[in-house]
């Protein structure tokens, strides 16, 4: 296996630790990738890099503008003019779809003097006004008029400053790189999988904030395991097989999972929706090696529920393609920033954004039919708790470590082989990516 | 025209940057000079400038702690011993009227161990006493009493440090330099103008007090303008004329404005009221080539109002020297931190105080004859709204406009050559301050 | 007498700033030797003493992770598996009574990912199960369970990291250093005069805890003089006599103290309780030539007052081995960050925690005997008054110095030969202190 250490000398230049201590430097080994070469594989980070400013800041430049963000859905913004925005740190995004159907993503900073140009979290608009000075730009970021500038100006040098955008069964990406990496692969991956789920004729019945007290990678290192279920999640762990794994799954969980599994596949073969993660566990993921920050797959759920609620009913009208209850799970994720649990009925989509060294704004949606009503074909009360009790659980969580690692007596410790080899995974992608947006 | 690129040069030596990145380098050309080289002519300002801490500093040393500030009326300390306290950002200072009459400003920091001496915003004490140890000074700062202390001290060595006061027809000044730059030229153009308003036999009716987070140069740029104005502020618009420019003043609104100057002219020449301001848009200021950074003007409102009321309806008594309504808008501004506003029956002054990089303290207060009785002769509810309104809907511009320029995105854009050369004035002679104060 | 400038020069090595001006530098003479060497004698510190964040890491670093620090009670922690928590800066630690009946200090880090243990203020457990993933420790800190590691991990290499303890006639102390100072000074200096006062068979009536916006220095210089007391503690004042020094201590007050001495005398000197400060004004401490920290003495009260309470009468039972009121009262003090005043039937502890380079959490504590019922035998409203109102004014005037001293304006000034001989005393501890930390 590669290691951290292996990881942190991508070239064969002798390795440098800049004397200013700052990070950035570009062309070579800069201090990260000394600090990054000095971390354990298959142990914690050290506590720095959960708390430190220079090395958030790194986080955002090497990876958070670098990669794929998940943004939120189509059908949030389903009409030309619609619109919504996100804070990625502290640079302010609107996502609109144009007159043309095309969903596309802006700055949202006015060319004239950087004022922001939509205020609102999502609103509709015919065209982007900017309310300082009212430069007004069209859906597709062009200015269209700048009354009281001088008649010599060339407009077309000032569109807003665009984002790289991409569609996906649903979903919606952004990328604030110029170049940003592929996303072919993660389309190819997800789409299949995603596509029956229905996303785009969905509509969110409800989204929640959270200002979470604890860096970023906390939280996913959180999510990338279930060691953590069986005390801090009593709901989660009665419709999930994934706090089972190599060191304690029984000959009756096994024969649970395979029963499940069977069923599945029965059902589903022909409709290509039949489970692709069949061990106890979780699925593997991210895969640092290979760099895939994506992935999908479809899992079963325990006897009984066939879908992720409390009681394991369903709490919503069936979405997209699916015929009957009986769809297992889909799960998808993506770093640096997302990730989904859906079910026959309704879909989960989680959203992190930095908002500090020590802290991240979350928000959790809850997506169902289109056509769904509430009241007459849902309930709040029914479809909220399942996820909202396990997202605020893992919030407690997160923030008591945050104040835990930012002890000076806080040093790395071990992972466990059989229970936490995705946090482990995760941490090697991060590392990664962390030397590798210090050497572009 | 001068440009920041020319500013930048104040010397023969070559633009080195000091490797350090620190502000303050004396007696050469420094890192913000070289920042402010860099920096395009009528162009807004890059995004560091309105939130880098470093800047910030340099902006409290250069400009805030050499230049006059505005400090408050006269009239706010009638009687010896009255006082009032300000913070410019984390210095507290104290403006006392002593037994003499005189108006003095001294450091409110005890000369033994440092505690703050006068806790309240204002007040009225005959002698300075610190809370702590009851070291107590004369109005005049001196240390007349220090109980417990050794025999052999020598209290001369301890008066309160004393910052230089200037008063102005009224208006109170600060220079916390040890050198202050000239005043007699502010005063001599600004007393033949702000005499007849008679701010000195004026009571403040109401002050209210704003934190908003924005810099305080982003403030400066707002009110440098009114090209925000017919959108932003509907109430202003409909009394004053300033947001008419060279390229859309049209001839209906030129006849009127000469109506307005000819009204004035005929009626107040023999008073010496006449308008000096005769164009549409703003008078121009700063001056930076001249270094000029106060100014006065008088100018005409819209025909039916006779003062900045939501109604042009007088809302208070004749002020100062006025025998009649007819006496136009005299206007006042001086930099870091002071502008005016003042008709015949009421005068509006603001006052800026830097309280860090993306937060100023700002003060709107509203004056009015000291005869008048509230209730009887005025109403808050008339007198207030006009500027109270006119200020709010600022401070969100500023707030929004700050949130916009702290994107990673932001990059500067350029001015109104019709609209917006005041701004450019401003940012001309911050930049021109900013280099020739790093160089003393 | 050494100086300050004696202080900062602890080898023959010449006097170099480290040009990046970081503290920090070991075996040599760094900036803050450099800037110690720059304080002068008997005058108060400059500021950036009480605002600097480097100042402040240095603090922690050399005084409050290398020194004893008072923690609590033990009668907090009767039983085996009660424990309570307590937060240096960003070190949270859990403070428990073991099996064994033993009192151990812990890190409230988890060794797998750093997570706190107990999130409690105080509870009471069997074993110390970390929330995340129910690692299980003994009540030594030794790793019992992991469920789920690999079989092959050493338990041993993962105790809870310990801290140094010492049990002090009731009080416990902490030391977060490696090789803690010598603690049996301070055991042999105070457990004669304390051990009467029976805090191990008392209870906490009551604890307030305080956010104070101070620098935890400015607390103690406050506390090391009663120069301010006349004016800002007036129900202090009715019961003591150390705001008089020897400048203004008049014979009917010698007289006064002369007396009450001379009765607690005669009553005592059996019971070994007789007043050891017999002087009026504060005993002299901290010592910073000897390096002493730590220092006990009882002394006589105003006769009439039997206990620091506002009318002078007991407020509850006796305590310990009083056999009645007339004991005077002892006082105990220690660095960094414990005073305690007691009398025959209570006692006040008052702990100072650093929260941030102006920020320090301090609790104050009332003690009484275990088997004192409230509402029986005691009464919040007359047991807390007398130092809840002493502490707050103190709070308020350390949070008014703060202000002041952060002023750009603010310079050193004297201290009073007479009055504030402890406050120089504590500053030349603190320097001394703070070289001899970087020099280790």
């Amino acid at each position: 296996m590669q290691t951290a250490r292996d990881l942190a000398r991508p070239s064969a230049r002798p390795n440098r630790v800049r004397p200013d201590g700052e990070p950035g430097a570009r062309g070579g080994v800069d201090r990260l990738a000394a600090l990054a070469a000095q971390c354990r594989p298959e142990w914690s980070l050290p506590g720095e890099f959960y708390s430190e400013d220079a090395i958030y800041r790194a986080d955002l430049d090497r990876i958070w503008r670098r990669g794929w963000l998940f943004a939120g859905h189509t059908c949030e913004i389903p009409k030309p003019g619609d619109y919504f925005t996100l804070q990625v740190d502290a640079d302010s995004l609107v996502v609109v779809r144009g007159d043309d159907g095309t969903i596309r993503g802006l700055h949202n900073v006015c060319r004239h003097r950087g004022s922001l140009i939509c205020s609102e979290a999502a609103g509709h608009s015919k065209k982007l006004v900017c309310p300082y000075h009212q430069w007004t730009y069209g859906l597709d970021g062009s200015l269209l008029a700048c009354r009281g500038m001088a008649d010599t100006m060339d407009k077309s040098e000032f569109h807003l400053k665009q984002v790289h955008v991409r569609e996906l069964e649903g979903l919606i990406y952004l990328s604030l790189a110029e170049v940003p990496p592929d996303f072919d692969g993660a389309s190819q991956q997800i789409s299949p999988l995603a596509r029956p789920q229905g996303f785009s004729k969905a509509k969110v019945a409800k989204a929640v904030d959270y200002l979470v007290k604890a860096n970023w990678k906390l939280i996913w290192e959180n999510n990338r395991e279930c060691y953590h279920c069986n005390v801090n999640h009593p709901q989660y762990i009665k419709a999930n097989f994934d706090h089972y794994n190599a060191d304690d799954t029984t000959p009756r969980i096994q024969e649970e999972i395979s029963a499940a599994l069977k069923r599945s596949e029965q059902r589903r073969a022909a409709a290509g929706l039949a489970a692709t993660h069949k061990g106890t566990g979780m699925t593997t993921f991210p895969d640092a090696d290979n760099n895939i920050w994506y992935s999908a797959n479809r899992t079963p759920l325990v006897d009984g529920y066939v879908t992720e609620s409390i009681d394991g009913k369903a709490v919503a009208p069936l979405m997209g393609d699916y015929k009957d209850t009986e769809v297992d799970t889909l799960r998808m994720r993506s770093l640096p920033n997302f990730w989904n649990h859906s079910s026959c009925d309704h879909g989960v989509s989680t959203r992190l954004l930095p908002a500090g060294p020590q802290l991240t704004s979350v928000r959790v949606s809850w997506l169902v039919d289109a056509q769904a009503v509430e009241g007459r074909d849902y309930d709040l009360a029914k479809l909220l708790p399942f996820w909202q009790m396990t997202s605020e659980q893992d919030w407690v969580i997160c923030e008591r470590q945050q104040r835990g690692v930012n002890s000076s007596a806080y040093t790395p410790g071990p992972y466990s082989p059989y229970k936490e080899y995705n946090v482990d995974g995760f941490v090697r992608w991060y590392l990664k990516s962390l030397v590798a947006g210090g050497a572009k």
